[in-house]
C-alpha cells in the first residue's frame, strides 16, 4: 500500500498536457489558453472622448468658472462611430459623445455637466458656456494608451473567463488556441450491474457509476465516453480495456478489490502496465493505476462513494493537468470538527462532510450522512471531504481538521 | 437614481421561476430539480455482504478466537450478481463477495482477513478457520436499510451534482424534471460597432460585449442567443427589441447613457414598460430595466466593464431565479485593503480587484488594474468586485472592505 500523496505524485508524473486546438470564442470558456493573444490594433484605436460633453482647446477654457464662464461657438456634433471632418479653432467647441473621436484642433473634453447652453440648446451654430476649466487632455482616451498593436493582452496558460473572451474579441480574435478537452472512456464492470431503466432482479444493482463519473468528468473539464459494462470474465474485460488507446484516459469501476472475480487488475497486467493498486485510504483502498498502450488507466473501486472519492483524488487532477491547468489541488480549509470520530489508524480517511461558515468567518464541519452507505446520499449532501490522517484512531469533537472543498475550483484563493 | 439594493429588489420582484422540463441524467448537471426523486426499489434491494469474506451463522462463531478458531465447512461460493441457492446450515459457511446476496441460513459475514484456510484454499468442499467472533448481522447490509421503495432520495429545489446523478440512477431515474434554462437574447447597439473579424476603421470599435455577455450567460446557467447589432436609430433598435417576447429575457448593451443618440430607453418606453434607468453606482450608472411584452429587459451600458458589472449585479440573479436557484447572492468576504482609494461620495463603487488569502486565513485585496480602462484587463485579472459604500470619498489602506467573490458560486459556504 502506498500513501495518497505518493499515489497522486505517481499519477501526475505519467500525465502529459494535451495538444492545443483552435475553437470559437464561446467554446473557449473555462479552458486553458495555449498561446499568447496579441492585439492587432492600438487600444484606444484613436483619441476619443471618455465622456459626453464638448471637445475644446484647453487654453480656451483654462480660466472658466461658474461666475465667469467661457463662451464657445459649437461647430460640430460628433456621435460615436463617425470620423469628424471639422476643425475646432480657437473660441470653438464640438459637441461630442462618449467614444467618439476627438476632432482636429481640440485636445480636451469638458463634461456636459460642467457646461450650460448659452444660446439655443448647445447644438451646431449655438453657443455654450463652459463653467469649469479642464486640464490638458482631460477626458481624452489617447490612442494606444492601454495596448499597442503587437502587444499581448492574454498569456498562454491563463484560464479563459468571460472577461478574457471580451478582451480577445476587442483585439481581433474570433478563435483562440486552447488545450484540447481530454476524451475520457468510462467502463463499468460486474455481472451484477443492470441498466438504470431496468428494475434490478435478485442479486442485481443498477449501474449508477457511469452516470456519476460522466458528470464528474464534465465538471473536471473532460469529455466523457461511456463504453458500457464489462462482465466478470477476462475476455469481456479485455475487449473493453483494449480500447484505451482510442482515448486520452480510461476509467473503470469495480473489479479491483480482493474478490475472486476481480479481473481488472489481471487484464491490466496482461495488456498494460500496472503502477499501483492499493492506496492507504478509506473509502476505496483498491485504487488501481497504470497505462494501456500509453493511455493512463484508472481502475476505481465499484462502491459508488469509493468511485467518486477516487475520481476526486486521482483522476480529476490528471484530467486537469491534461487540459493545461496548473492548479491541480482543490482549496483546503481548516475547520472545527463538531463530533467525535473513530477510525482505523493505518489509513487516511476521507469523510463525506459539510462545512458551515460561522458569523466570525471560521468554519465548522460535520459528516453529512452514513459513511458506509451504498448510496451517494452523504456525498450529495456534503460539500467537502474531511481528511483525517493516518496514525490517529480517534479524533475528538473540537479538533481542528483539514477539509478538501468540493464546491470550489482549484486555484481559488 | 435608485440604490443598487433597490434596483436588485425591483428586478427580482419581476422575475418568475421557469417551468420544468424532463432531461437525460447528464443534461441535468448543475440544474435545479423541479420534483422529488422517489426510489422504485429498496436499497439495499436484498440483504447483501458489505465485505469479501464468509457468510456464517452468528451462533457458530461467537466463541472464535486466534487461539481457538472455529472451523466451518465451505458449502458455496457466491459472487456479486448471483442468487445463492444453497442453505448455510450449522457448522457451514459460504465464501461471499462484496455486494453478493446473503444465503439462506447465514446471518452475518466474517471478513476474509479474520479467517484462514483450514483445508485446501477455503473453496467449496474445503474448511475455513474463523479467528474472531462476529456480532449478529455484522457486515450485512439489510434490505431497505437506507431507502424504502417510495421514499424520496432527492428533493425539489436541490441542485444536481454528480452525486445526485448517481443517486437518481441507483433508484431508477434515467431522466429528471429540472427547471428550464432561461433563453437570453443579446443585442448590442451602436453605429460604432464592427464585427470581431473586421479591423475597425476610423471611429469604430469591435463588438466585444456580445461575446463576454454570452459567456456570462452560460456561466449563470442560461442559453445565450446573440441577435446582432442595432444601429443608432429608433427603427433599427425597435426591430430587435420587439423580438424580446420570443425569449425569457433580453439584454442590450449601449445606447442608455445621456448621449443624444441613445435610443434604447426611448424605444423601451414606446414598446414596453420602463422600471428604472439610473442606479447610484460606478462603473455603469445607466442601468436600465423594464419589460417588453412581459419579458424582462436589461439595457446595460456599452462600456465593456460596465456591461459585465451590470450583468453580475442585476442580470445574473435574474437568470438564476428563473432557473430555480434560491441562492441568488455571490459569497462576500471581508478583506483588508492594501492601498488608499478615492471615490465620489454619491455612489457605490465596484472596483475590479484581486483577493489574496494569507497564511492566517485572512484576505487582503487590491485593485487588479486601471479602473477607467476601455479594456477588460482588470476584470480578467481580478477575482472579485470590491464594494465601496456611498457616503465615503476616501478609503484608507488598512480599511476592512466587503468583496463580492466572482470566482465562487452563490450558496457556497
Amino acid at each position: 500500500m502506498i500513501s495518497v500523496e505518493e499515489a497522486q505524485q505517481q499519477v501526475l508524473s505519467r500525465i502529459s498536457v494535451l495538444e492545443p486546438e483552435r475553437v470559437g470564442l464561446l467554446d473557449s470558456l473555462g479552458r486553458v489558453l495555449a498561446e499568447d493573444v496579441v492585439s492587432d490594433i492600438d487600444v484606444s484605436p484613436f483619441d476619443n472622448s471618455a465622456m459626453d460633453g464638448y471637445a475644446v482647446r484647453y487654453v480656451d477654457v483654462r480660466d472658466a468658472s461658474e461666475d465667469s464662464p467661457t463662451v464657445l461657438r459649437v461647430v460640430d456634433h460628433i456621435p460615436a462611430g463617425v470620423q469628424p471632418e471639422i476643425v475646432v479653432n480657437p473660441g470653438q467647441a464640438a459637441r461630442i459623445m462618449t467614444g467618439a473621436p476627438i476632432p482636429m484642433g481640440a485636445d480636451s473634453v469638458v463634461m456636459v455637466e460642467h457646461t450650460r447652453p448659452d444660446t439655443g440648446e448647445g447644438g451646431i451654430g449655438d453657443t455654450v458656456a463652459v463653467l469649469r476649466p479642464v486640464t490638458l487632455g482631460e477626458n481624452v482616451r489617447s490612442r494606444g494608451e492601454e495596448v499597442r498593436e503587437g502587444q499581448s493582452v492574454l498569456l498562454a496558460g491563463e484560464t479563459i473567463g468571460p472577461a478574457a473572451i471580451g478582451l480577445a474579441a476587442s483585439v481581433g480574435h474570433a478563435e483562440l488556441a486552447v488545450r484540447r478537452r481530454p476524451r475520457v472512456a468510462i467502463v463499468s464492470t460486474g455481472d451484477e450491474l443492470v441498466d438504470v431503466a431496468e428494475k434490478p432482479g435478485p442479486g442485481k444493482i443498477r449501474n449508477s457509476n457511469s452516470y456519476s463519473l460522466a458528470a464528474q468528468v464534465v465538471q473536471a473539464g473532460g469529455e466523457p465516453h461511456v463504453l458500457g459494462v464489462a462482465r466478470d470474465t477476462e475476455d469481456s474485460t479485455r475487449e473493453l480495456l483494449e480500447r484505451a488507446p482510442e482515448f486520452d484516459l480510461m476509467i473503470t469501476t469495480g473489479g479491483v478489490s480482493m474478490g475472486d472475480f476481480d479481473v481488472v487488475k489481471k487484464v491490466l497486467e496482461e495488456i498494460g502496465e500496472l503502477e499501483f493498486w492499493r492506496v492507504a485510504m478509506r473509502p476505496g483502498g483498491p485504487q488501481t493505476f497504470g497505462t494501456i498502450g500509453g493511455t493512463p488507466f484508472f481502475g476505481l473501486p465499484g462502491n459508488p462513494t469509493s468511485t467518486m472519492v477516487g475520481f476526486e483524488l486521482f483522476v480529476r487532477p490528471a484530467i486537469r493537468k491534461m487540459a493545461g491547468f496548473t492548479s491541480l489541488v482543490r482549496p483546503r480549509v481548516v475547520a472545527t470538527l463538531t463530533h467525535d470520530t473513530r477510525k482505523k489508524a493505518d489509513r487516511r480517511y476521507f469523510l463525506r462532510s459539510r462545512l458551515t461558515r460561522g458569523a466570525d468567518g471560521g468554519y465548522t464541519v460535520a459528516v453529512s450522512g452514513n459513511q458506509s452507505s451504498a448510496l451517494l446520499t452523504a456525498m450529495h449532501r456534503g460539500n467537502c471531504l474531511m481528511s483525517l490522517p493516518e496514525g490517529e484512531s480517534f479524533v475528538a469533537a473540537g479538533s481542528e481538521v483539514i477539509c478538501i472543498r468540493l464546491d470550489v475550483e482549484e486555484g481559488t484563493a
